[in-house]
């Protein structure tokens, strides 16, 4: 069940077909789900709560066939590899890998893999900088046993599809925990109006932060009304350690640093959800451009031509972008926790989903369902 | 009238006395207000709607005694001078002066002047970079008419006091529109528990921003319940354009890079009510400490001491201090537009101050009057 | 005199015809200066030895029709307003002023006014953000006299021209100090291979900076050569305060972020002569590209095209950009303290040209004229 | 054979006893180095010239006791995983893992392994963002055949020491090529004198980066007077592809923000042995303090103390930090040089010792020697 199967609208935009990132032509996502095992923790036995996601920026070999991307720090405790170069050439040259916090080497390497078998010369020598984050699952997941191994992150590729974007407990969402609630993957996009392009903005969220008290949505205290002495959380350290993942697609025609600002703009969901950034949490917002395909990769040596001609979406248009990142991150949000179901993980502890049926009776009684 | 008069209660947090900037010892805030002629705008002459804002960080003198701070740049349509120097070394050593677009280098200038009054030691040679800032009151101020004078700073400078700081249609806040109601300047704080150190965190804010439409107070949909058909805003040409400024001030022992932090945080006030760094936004935040008072003047030569002690606040205690930043944030943001009344400005355009009781009915309307 | 005069080649690039910012083909540089007076310093009355420098960056309106642009802080103990709408937006849309320390806002303010009146439509309202910067010349100068006037700001910016740029005690470079020599303005530049595109590179510097015994030219120890026993410096408080300020102009068709590489790479100029970043230094960097001419003003509303059409220089083709900045900068360097003439100022304070035979003779000790 | 060996004096501050990283009291660095085979690439076999050094800031538990650190990215062709979080918390809580480019995942996940095993308290929920760099040396080694393994990194862990440090080929610096020479691992320190704190100031590099007629000792154009035809270099693609990585260690008590500007100086020692920052280099450099150990670690809940007790640099001695970074990072570069020894590798594509005769002639032409 999803956000709008609920009758629950986050803003005023329109969604798009899947009302996911997969609505952006030629993105794709993929899974492994790993859930195995029950009871106590026994490092590298399990229980295993945990996966992989991948997502795929565009049909072509996106190592040799760049896309604009930028990135925005909204909280850094938290990893995302790959961000030296982003910043740096304003480029993504890599698939992008979702994982749990001490499987993001396993995973960083597996894409270096990918790109190793994909290059259109295998004799030229390359190297790879990829794209690899995380959030803890450590509640739920024998985190520390490092389950995720390199067949999993080629499965979760080779299972990349346009479409329905699966949400809630699986792949890299699998062990996930959002406001204290059950969390994962949740998606959702926008369509901006013919005068403001048509574009498609989408996004994908790995929700793994915030504390329930302050979970917000269309702006009514859902955290407040259903708080942890009715609806219980794991046995946290700390309520709010965590983290969330963020990535943007989207076809307008953004430079690197219109796509860094638009990353930034993911925060602006977060923030209106409740999340807070906190001391413990790894927020870290990621978006790219499929326009302006077919710029050289950022390669050595004067094979490429000297200049590249490319479209930029004039500043003056760029709001409705930044309204629509707004919305769909929002909207992710819910769809993470409405697509999560109530998992018993390590020790027993358990992350529930939130109940459509009470979140609802609170948005009616804030008169929040539609904006 | 306040938020709170009208029984609005942001957040969680418990406000300090004053519930305004000047919670924090030391800091005071003065005005000069601008208000001269109607009707149509003749440059040079009229009609004014602006002034100037100072803000004194602490009791002493702040260009030979630092304080720790740090900024963030929400969206940089906008100037405040000064951050190069702030960014690099983590510290003010500058009163803060606020003005519109237009007038924020004879403000700056001021305060180099101020500073060259002030020196404990006036035939030694020393350098200012002050922090001046702005946002831009052209709609109903004669802005390219430059009527703002080092006079008006030096008076401003003069009659800053602590205690209750006046809000809306004063100082710099003047001619400012906020969310496309009546704005201005407006102040709000938080008392963190005991067990979180006790400290208070004040906020003052000058808004000049926002969409009538994304206007959300306490997560209730105001902007849309009062639209722009009903309560006209003045004929912008572009909704959202025009700027917020935040300053944060606390006595919790920040180092440089926490104040960073800090001051990102304000950013979600006003992503929550209804804010998006507009394009034609320029929201520039920024965050100092009172705490470890008595560093050295960042002054040439060895004859400063070779360290300097500290107390940090340690970081798993700054949750608190980012939740009261975002509460008091958002509610400087009603604060100003509670404190605006209603003003015609230059060629008859007039900016309409939110009418309390309709806000209150919103609110009502969405049970959200408290949190 | 300059460099190249005396046989002293900088690198391995060509310089353009003017060796100057002004190769590039629009930019325009133009110069008040201030002298006025002679012995002990009365505040307000003199002696006085500044100045005010403008660069136009192209034949149009800039305030109307940006170019692309990124700056870097090497470090940040200086005024450089404007950056935060550059960083933001990528776009230079002002003139870009120079003066002293406390000058930077009569500069600014200026600036805005010359807006006003170039504006293409001037009933419709606009803000301006200028650029506006400085270094500090109070070692020669009546800093705090503030002799600095809007029609001195005027007057430069009328009499700015293409061709030879003039050098060393002009302008706002009037009162600095390098390396604790005589300083000022320098310009140089180099016009990359036909295989590199062809552009060319333009670098303007306001050398304040540096301490003699690390002065460098070509690798040779001038400074440790020509010791401050030998050629006095003024008693500073401190060797080493003081700033450069760099500006960079190229055709190369530049998106932002290669702007703001760019900008960096002047940095490297400054540490191969002998910079340090001193921390009371202020070295602000700025780079535009005069390529992609055309794209529509930052302007609010829906007014401006959907999408602009753009040329990029292809990543794999910047390192020639970055060696001819790098060259550039330092032949700047150079060219300001050889076109400075020993100048007597306040309180008779003296700053030492360099003496172009002394200098070459510590060349030829070290075999330094040619690389 | 190292720099000093050879007469050969870079600056003019006095180095410490080991004139390496490890001078500063408490840090180790250990080595795994990997070479085998040779001949033709088979992916997976060989030839193998890789390795992996791991350096050990302090004599305590580094993942539960942090240190002050800072960042700066000169230019982003390269990884470093863990910057998000220094850069967000000033703080240093992992051991720094270096490696080629392809296996830096391995190590990062090695290092949490370390991290699980070292835990005071074994039994508590933690996460780890280690620190683990790279630089690319797939011209020499079979770097997509993943031979580093866990194990390696848990030796060189092991192996770590304080005293001299190998130099040249040995562990991540064994396959790397610096300005067209064998490069790889090198280091140098200095003392700074008395009157400012006699803190010492460490630094090693991996130099795998630079063109060879860049090169320059002392300010003597090294690399263009022992030119590829004579000295010839592997064919690479591009000169200038490559990376450096520099880690400055210090027991100056730094704070975040002043380790963050240490970090950026040693970028100009990159500038003046020659480096560019090229477009596909990795430049990425790291600075830490070892002063006010003791700090709690970032953790979750309020069992830290509310604030923290700190020494810090006063500013106005920063300088002479700065200076001793600059140089011992142009020496450390110079030791990397001359330690490396010639190395054949995959394909029999040799990189050449630079010749340590042949370096002096050119020294002593240009009178360099000493500065």
């Amino acid at each position: 069940v999803r956000g709008r199967d609920l009758g629950i609208q986050v803003g005023l935009g329109r969604p798009g077909p899947q009302n996911a990132i997969t609505d952006v032509a030629g993105v794709r996502v993929g899974f492994t789900t790993l859930v195995q095992g029950d009871g106590p923790l026994e490092v590298g036995k399990g229980p295993v709560r945990t996966g992989v996601t991948v997502i795929v920026p565009h049909e072509g070999n996106v190592w040799e066939e760049p896309l604009f991307a930028g990135a925005h720090r909204l909280n850094g405790n938290g990893e995302l590899t790959g961000l030296e170069w982003i910043r740096e050439s304003g480029m993504l040259m890599s698939l992008i890998g979702l994982t749990n916090t001490h499987s993001v080497g396993v995973v960083r390497d597996a894409l270096v893999g990918i790109d190793a078998k994909e290059r259109s010369d295998p004799g030229r020598p390359f190297w790879a900088l990829p794209v690899a984050g995380e959030t803890w699952d450590g509640v739920l997941n024998d985190v520390n046993g490092i389950h995720v191994r390199t067949e999993h992150v080629l499965a979760a590729y080779e299972s990349a599809s346009a479409g329905p974007v699966a949400e809630g407990n699986v792949g890299s969402g699998t062990g996930m925990i959002c406001h204290e609630f059950k969390g994962g993957i949740g998606s959702a996009s926008r369509l901006l109006d013919p005068a403001s392009g048509g574009f498609t903005v989408g996004v994908l969220v790995q929700a793994n932060h915030g504390r329930r008290e302050r979970l917000a949505i269309n702006g009514a205290p859902v955290g407040r009304a259903l708080p942890v002495s009715e609806i219980p959380a794991p046995d946290l350290d700390e309520p709010g350690a965590g983290s969330i993942i963020v990535i943007v697609a989207t076809d307008a025609p953004l430079l690197p640093g219109q796509c860094t600002r638009v990353a930034g703009r993911a925060a602006f969901g977060i923030a209106r959800t409740g999340g807070v950034g906190e001391h413990w949490s790894g927020d870290l917002l990621l978006a790219f451009s499929t326009a302006n395909r077919g710029m050289p990769a950022s390669e050595m040596g004067a094979r490429t031509p000297l200049t590249v001609s490319l479209e930029m979406l004039a500043d003056s248009h760029i709001n409705a972008v930044f309204d629509a990142v707004i919305e769909a991150t929002e909207e992710a949000i819910l769809n993470a926790l409405l697509g999560a179901e109530t998992m018993i993980g390590r020790d027993g502890l358990t992350a529930h989903a939130i109940d459509p049926d009470r979140l609802l009776a609170v948005l009616d009684r804030h008169a929040a369902r539609v904006p």
